[in-house]
């Protein structure tokens, strides 16, 4: 993270990632800011991440960030980006009594991106992404609907059919409940997928995962494309 | 359509087609999607058909589709995209009791597309659309409020300010009626256009799109661009 | 702007700009259009000007426009646009009783993008822009909360943390008030963007918008991109 700080002089960066991410600290944000983003009164400073692509990915980071440290997710906002794309980009705000709880979940969420771009496959006509914890916490909540501490899976398609199948694929794989259906026109930003979140135990949410993974890489290949993983798949 | 299925070993591959098109079928839905899809009870398959461009084109091609198919449109949703251009991207469900039905009408649909395209005209500053049928279906009635069984005419133009002269152009061109206008916050997904659909005598339709698309090209072409149709004109 | 005229034949075409802009005027609006876009009924004449790029630009561009003709502001819609990039497009209909109002207030709008572009810095991760006028009219009035006649600043950093490390940097550089704030997704048409506008003395108006061009160049330059003006910087 040294060479950020090296690279543009401000103590507020704390470093660049993969995905044109990018993530900050203020250590005591302006009054007027804080009403708007409605930040608790008890917190003065804040961590935020943005991203031009990997809405869900980055989504997984943050909540490995805030299980961490001590700071509390403020907001999770989903832009409509990828930068011509198919899906989202984000915005995460984390606050914290103490700017250097702040700065540790950026770093966490901007050091967890790597892998988890992993899953994430894409090519020019859209892309699959698989997500998987053991233990959902408060940024999964948030986004997703996620019950807290259980193991929790997201299947992620474009164009949205491919997430329709994956859906449809991980929801008959197995022992696993839904807990958010979301499509072009309700609960994305317009973009042109099709997402379900989804809970149970590790075992089934994982193996509905590697099923709806295989379907979702199938139709893309079946249109003549490509699909790669941004970094390395991890599963 | 065979090709896709040898090519991704998938039962529920159909095909793909031009505008980065995928053409699913589902034979028998999970449960818990067919409630979020609200899926009619009759309904256990669907057939699904998701695009990154063409949205108006691919609700002509639907409305062909559930015309000739037991089949019934259960939703059309417009993604924001088009790859980085100023239009949408569509997904269409189809419900039928029968998997071969839902075939049918992701097969008809694919097959339409190349000749819709003909009528879409794009540059790198936007593009020109016009759509016309002799007789409204389900699919037209759904999202451009078209009166079922009567010809009907889209006109669309990106930037938005070409829509509007298309608009204006068409509605003066002859006796049609207005039945939807959009814009880039009324809706559409936030696109860069002006959208209107209208209705009348065939005659009146025809003209009316003529002079649209007339208008349309011209601007485009004052503004140093050469706009070309996607696939072959067919008027 | 004549080559407009002659380029495409129109006498709709007024001329096109920086931007994928393009501005036309209408004499006499369809009045089934006039109806949707709800024309107050003294106006016959509307003039138009849509862009793929610059949604604050174009903005700044009407204001002077809207000043210094005998025109009404309409209605200004942000589409999420900007060609794959992280911001909005924009189209804004003027109003008037005579068209040749309607002409000029196209015209210098037109003619202002050039000067207006220079405050924008772009690179392929995002965006910087900074707009100040001394005396804001009604296009800031309608679409930033702007006190009418007061001086007035504008910044936008994209990807958001951009935005947000510039709105707090300008709001403590001095004696500004926060008219509007706008994030992914409340205020914009769900753009990667933090948005801030803010009315003060023009002294101290200048010196936030300073400080915030300082900062979000600042935090590109960290991710290793190197921003640069679109056309020229004017401070």
């Amino acid at each position: 993270m040294t060479e950020g700080i090296l690279g543009c002089g401000l103590t507020e960066f704390v470093g660049s990632a993969i995905g044109d991410t990018v993530g900050l600290v203020i250590a005591n944000l302006d009054e007027s800011l804080r009403e708007k983003i409605q930040l608790d009164k008890r917190f003065r400073s804040i961590g935020i991440v943005s991203a031009r692509i990997g809405g869900g990915t980055h989504v997984m980071a943050a909540d490995t960030a805030v299980k961490e440290t001590n700071t509390e997710i403020i907001s999770i906002e989903f832009s409509r980006d990828t930068k011509g794309g198919a899906g989202h980009g984000i915005t995460v705000i984390f606050g914290s009594i103490d700017v250097s709880d702040s700065r540790r979940a950026v770093e966490i969420m901007l050091k967890e991106l790597d892998e988890q771009f992993g899953n994430v496959y894409v090519c020019d006509a859209g892309h699959v992404q698989l997500h998987y914890t053991a233990r959902a916490s408060y940024a999964l909540h948030k986004s997703f609907s996620a019950p807290m501490g259980k193991a929790f899976g997201i299947t992620i398609g474009a164009p949205a059919a491919v997430g329709m199948l994956m859906a449809d694929t991980a929801m008959k794989s197995g022992n696993v409940e839904l807990c958010q259906y979301a499509s072009p026109t309700v609960g994305t930003s317009y973009t042109n997928e099709i997402i379900i979140a989804f809970s149970g135990d590790a075992a089934a949410v994982k193996q509905a995962l590697l099923a709806a993974r295989d379907a979702g890489l199938s139709v893309l290949r079946g249109m003549g494309q490509n699909p790669v993983s941004m970094t390395k798949p991890v599963w």
